[in-house]
């Protein structure tokens, strides 16, 4: 038997994979303070495995490969990691800069886009290999060189990204990836410190630091120029300590409305997607970080900056009334809602743990422990233009 | 060696499923004549599988489970087939009535609804096991029995469906599987032939056979019941034969505008979607069958009816015009776009195959042999609310 021994080695090794996952029902937590994350099965309310040594995860975000494989984890340090979601494994990691604040992937999928505060600016790499294949500069004015803030893809093939110290939108066609054709769109704004793309790829919006207004430019009209609107949203004078400043990613386009934190203020902004006015307010627990719409964009759920951040608000779209005022749990950092909105999941870092509720009856139906969680992101992102 | 044969035959064959597969970029490929399913990698632009003996595939539609690993398969002879998209095998299959239309996956993933002609009515199966859970046989009147048609799941774990001898549309909630509540809306128009969901789940609208017109159900708002809409849609007195009634698949909902075939008309209608009246007509090469708008909604998508079915024909949604008609191949069946819509796969039944056109450059990209296709559906309609 003695001569077996290594192919029953290994043919159990080979059994541990074989019965196939799926990918379309899966999720990566991240752990912001070890530096982990999490995959697990949304369908299931599982753990699926633990992938460790990601670096500094304390503004982490994630996208993922077409075919729901693959996600690769943006961190702080400049860290790029690929994770494998069939083997629980990392497949490649690169330390891509000093200093880094987000990530993008092409339409096509091919491209892995992150924007860098040091050296300022976007690279581009294969998402296959994680090779380099096109570097972007920040450059402006003479010889400085700026942070970039707000980058997402768009159709057509492009990335689109703000410049934080130029107020500077550009736009990066990459059709030819090795040689980016860009676009810059000059005194769009003081100070961008982070934008989105509407779900259909056609807006793309920046929040602006250095005065109040934002900036808005028509991806289907690029000749009109970058537009300033809303001068109504800014920091409202000092009245309340901003503890957050909220995420873009924390805004949502539902059907004629953007719903998007007030900054500082204890409101959720109501605005109307055709005139890009104010169409009214809704007064909520605390200051809003995300304010984020289901799926189906009835019902939009509200979390909150320290010391609200054990509150969760659910809006109800047809009335713009607030449903009902959860408290899930200690510190709600981040909220990822299924494809077809049925399951929210929480990340509750001061609990440790991450709840997943029902968004009928808003009740929770599930809790797994996660340590100190601050990002939870599906693989149906791959699905979607501008995550 | 000769015991370790049996050993190594197995670690064979257990390394033949070893190499693991993604589930997000796949598809199923209905080939219409002789009763196949493909399975592709719309990545890589391949035939992965050919699953056979699925029955009468004359007027199939699939849908997909939330972990993207099934696909369901519904014939037109009652026939319903569970694809194991990751084993390129049947896993389940059952006859579950004599003549069937059309299916529908729940919110949550766990129920399969299929619509019924023969016997008239929505049966209800576990996704998993394919089990009978509910039988809702569509009664109405004094005993008589309808035809079902326009089934298609909505937000709240709910089944929306029309009669159409009866004329009435019903909403079947099934949070409680085993007993759906029934909602039963009466008189909405005469013989309703086919229905649709927003892709926010929120409006459904039924064709009518038996007049002009459409019903309009909001299903934010069901106590305001059925509305009558669009008195001008129609059967056009006969001006023109029409080939082909159109499926309301081929509607879009796109931004401000439900764009839609006129039936009988070589035009594309183009609805307000605040006011639902007709906003305008596009001219177009034949009598339109499928308007599909590409996912960031700036291109439409049209195909034809014969004897105009060899062309398609791309309308700019930003100013209505026809932006290019193709020539792709003979008998242009059905479309469908990659999630992020860098591409569109086309059913060419009379040249026995597939065609990938890029939808930016509007050139063929790939080519791929198929017997009589007649319809594609990727993987990813798992996470879309109505698909």
């Amino acid at each position: 038997m003695k001569k077996l021994l290594p192919f029953l080695a290994l043919l159990i090794s080979v059994n541990a994979a074989a019965d196939p996952r799926a990918t379309g029902d899966l999720g990566v937590v991240i752990e912001r303070e070890n530096g982990n994350a999490l995959i697990v099965n949304t369908t299931e309310h599982k753990r699926l495995a633990k992938i460790e040594k990601l670096g500094d995860l304390s503004h982490a975000s994630v996208v993922f490969s077409h075919d729901e494989r693959y996600a690769y984890v943006f961190g702080r340090d400049g860290g790029l990691t690929k994770i494998d979601l069939l083997k629980d494994a990392i497949d490649k990691r690169i330390i891509q800069a000093g200093n880094s604040i987000g990530g993008a992937i092409s339409q096509d999928g091919k491209l892995i886009a992150v924007s860098n505060y040091t050296p300022g600016g976007v690279k581009v790499f294969s998402a296959d290999t994680l090779e380099l294949v096109a570097d972007i500069p920040a450059d402006y004015g003479s010889g400085q060189r700026s942070k970039v803030v707000g980058l997402v893809d768009a159709p057509g093939q492009r990335f689109v990204f703000s410049l934080f110290d130029a107020g500077e939108i550009w736009i990066a066609d990459m059709k030819n990836p090795k040689a980016p054709v860009l676009k810059k769109f000059k005194d769009t704004g003081k100070q961008p410190y982070d934008a989105l793309v509407s779900p259909d790829g056609r807006y793309y919006i920046a929040g602006l630091f250095g005065e109040p207004g934002l900036a808005l430019l028509d991806l289907w009209n690029p000749e009109a120029g970058v537009k300033h609107i809303l001068s109504e949203f800014g920091k409202d004078d000092d009245k309340l300590p901003v503890y957050k400043m909220p995420h873009f990613e924390g805004w949502s386009v539902a059907g004629d409305y953007v719903f998007a934190p007030a900054i500082g203020q204890h409101k959720v902004l109501v605005i109307d997607k055709n005139t890009w006015d104010l169409h009214g307010t809704i007064d909520v627990a605390g200051q809003p970080v995300f304010v984020m719409a289901r799926p189906d964009a009835r019902q939009i759920w509200v979390n909150f900056a320290f010391p609200d951040n054990n509150q969760v608000q659910v809006i109800d779209a047809k009335d713009l009334s607030i449903v009902k005022t959860l408290s899930p749990g200690k510190g709600v950092l981040h909220m990822e809602f299924t494809p077809r909105g049925e399951q929210v999941w929480l990340a509750l870092r001061d609990d440790d743990s991450l709840a997943v509720y029902d968004t009928e009856t808003l009740q929770e139906i599930a809790r797994l422990p996660a340590s100190k969680p601050n990002g939870i992101f599906f693989s149906s992102r791959a699905h979607r233009i501008g995550l």
